[in-house]
């Protein structure tokens, strides 16, 4: 699911490594109708689902199906749900409930509906299988552990503006977020990055999949990010998983899971090369998105939901319309604070929250008379 | 087995902290009598032995018995073995040979004679549990692995004498090289730390504790002593172990696995503490033990055997009688140099090996007409 994506790409790029262990079923994408088509025309899948219905992919030999069809097929053994923003999660909740195992990139997913999905998983044996580098890291150092972790540290580069004060952030440009100093993605989670929102989700994220209090999920600045994430164990013992950072490595190992495969294309680290890894505190103050998330992610019900949405648009509205990098952080802080939360929400009570929010910091924007 | 030592004494700090979970069986010490009969005294062991005969340890209610006879006996669970030099060597055997898992703090057992110790131990389904910082590292980076490992880096404070050139190591005295950075330890390996000659003899334990090949076993110097080894996987993806230098943290990992203990008493990290952590190579010019050690255990064969003894003479000769600390490389390179290698040796053939470079490294200063 979302193929043609940086993730979907990179996931095709694995699948490509290994022709006798992989075999790809279906393939979902969204707009890129010249990738997808190559895509059909390399990996032949059974089923596509395309959301831009117009898409003349003729003469092709699959069936086009809706993406919850493909997930819950039963030729499908794994999900690879690389979709940005909430239409992960419907797809992701139509696999756990037919048993599938999801290996999970979209964020919103976790965050939004955390509850629903890993009860469902449960209660269907499907695991949720993490594709992000911090979460493959704690879930990698869990590996083999009998007891819950004591406590989960997870890194972060600190984006672009790291030690930038908040007079500094006021007037950074969407050029510059941007360019983020590790990680290549897409542009909306480089802008997550930059304000920090993205570990945030992350750590709404670890608490779902990991079952840890969010007292017990830490933030911790690591510029070089070399160290993914540490996890501490009951016995004061930590362990921490380091690679360069890219995204195949967490990808492979959530297909080829509980092995490893070896990959040359994959880089090992050159100790030679690393002379030294540096941490330092997150500055909360400086970067509210993390501290908004955190909260979002503990009062729980559907706060992660508004936080997600308003998160998008505010993102989307720096990108394209100039606000504030700072405004970010506002207007998600507006948008949680009148929001009429919902303590249990069902699907579609999240959904709505989503679209309330969504309105919601449209609005806040409008009426701005900075704008 | 050598429990007034500092791992011994350690081990009993765990062993208190746990009364409902461990219970000592035997104690084994050396000289140290005072100090055995208060362990006595506290511990009730229904086993004991000393090395001085001579000790009085009146109206106790326990048996002496030889240290082989304590490892094997069928009350006995677990056998730690914290002696230091080869007398390590035939408990652990005894131990394995009878089915017992060994926790193995003590260097030379695995060194001299690791062939024979694992062949053993795997004929008896005895497990090694390593006992040091570093293999307790790669110990618990492994767990949960169903691969072998692609490399095993183990990391090293690099001593005291860490950036020296050879003209300043020249000069440096016992009470310099006594002081090491990070560990408290004893004087040997306090001294083998400071040639860098305790990383390689950790570098042959490692071939034989994980059945890795010596050109994937690297060593990476670490001066904060935090990052206790890293292992490499196949898919490029490394763990790490983490913690303060503390060593009743392996102790209680070896005693507890494969589960952990929560224990008060071993500290966290604290990482808002931990600015960097910094890495680079080892200068085996500089630090030839390190070199002579991994070639000796390259050869095999009762090489190991003659580097362990002629080190532990060299080391001695180093603190009590003031040859040059350079000439404990120089020695113990000569007796290799001069040693007939017996390739398969037997246990007896191992301890003549021992005797020999004893013997040879005396005559050497003997005939130094430096001293």
């Amino acid at each position: 699911m979302g193929s043609t994506g940086s993730i979907g790409q990179q996931t095709l790029e694995v699948v490509r490594a290994f022709p006798h262990r992989f075999h790809i079923v279906g393939l979902a994408a969204g707009k890129n109708i010249d990738l997808l088509a190559e895509q059909i025309n390399e990996f032949k899948p059974r089923f596509v689902y395309c959301r831009d219905k117009k898409a003349h992919l003729a003469n092709a030999e699959y069936e086009f199906l809706s993406l919850e069809d493909i997930a819950r097929h039963p030729q499908v053994d794994i999900v690879v749900i690389a979709t940005s923003g909430k239409s992960g999660l419907s797809p992701t909740l139509a696999a756990v409930k037919a048993g599938k195992n999801v290996a999970l990139a979209n964020k919103e997913a976790l965050v939004t509906a955390g509850k629903i999905i890993t009860e469902e998983a449960k209660l269907n044996s499907a695991q949720i299988l993490p594709i992000d580098s911090e979460h493959s890291a704690i879930w990698q150092c869990l590996n083999g552990e009998r007891q819950k972790a004591a406590q989960l540290i997870l890194t972060a580069s600190g984006g672009p503006f790291l030690h930038y004060s908040l007079a500094q952030l006021e007037g950074v440009t969407a050029k510059q977020a941007l360019k983020h100093p590790s990680w290549q993605m897409g542009r909306k989670v480089t802008i997550d990055s930059a304000t920090l929102m993205n570990k945030g989700l992350e750590v709404i994220e670890a608490h779902w999949l990991f079952d840890m209090a969010f007292d017990d999920i830490k933030v911790l600045i690591h510029p070089q990010s070399i160290v993914h994430s540490i996890v501490e164990f009951i016995d004061g013992s930590t362990k921490a998983q380091l690679s360069y950072p890219d995204m195949r490595l967490p990808i492979q190992y959530a297909l080829s899971y509980p092995e490893r495969l070896s990959n040359p294309q994959l880089p090992r680290l050159d100790w030679s090369g690393i002379n030294s890894l540096t941490f330092e505190q997150p500055d909360f103050d400086t970067f509210p998105c993390l501290k908004l998330a955190i909260e979002a992610g503990k009062k729980g019900g559907t706060y992660p939901a508004v936080l997600c949405a308003a998160d998008e648009v505010a993102v989307e509205l720096f990108l394209s319309q100039g606000i504030k990098f700072t405004d970010i952080a506002n207007y998600i802080e507006q948008a949680l604070e009148q929001h009429q939360v919902v303590a249990h929400p069902t699907l579609e009570e999240i959904m709505a929250a989503d679209a309330w929010a969504r309105e919601k910091v449209l609005q806040l924007v409008t009426g701005d008379n900075r704008w």
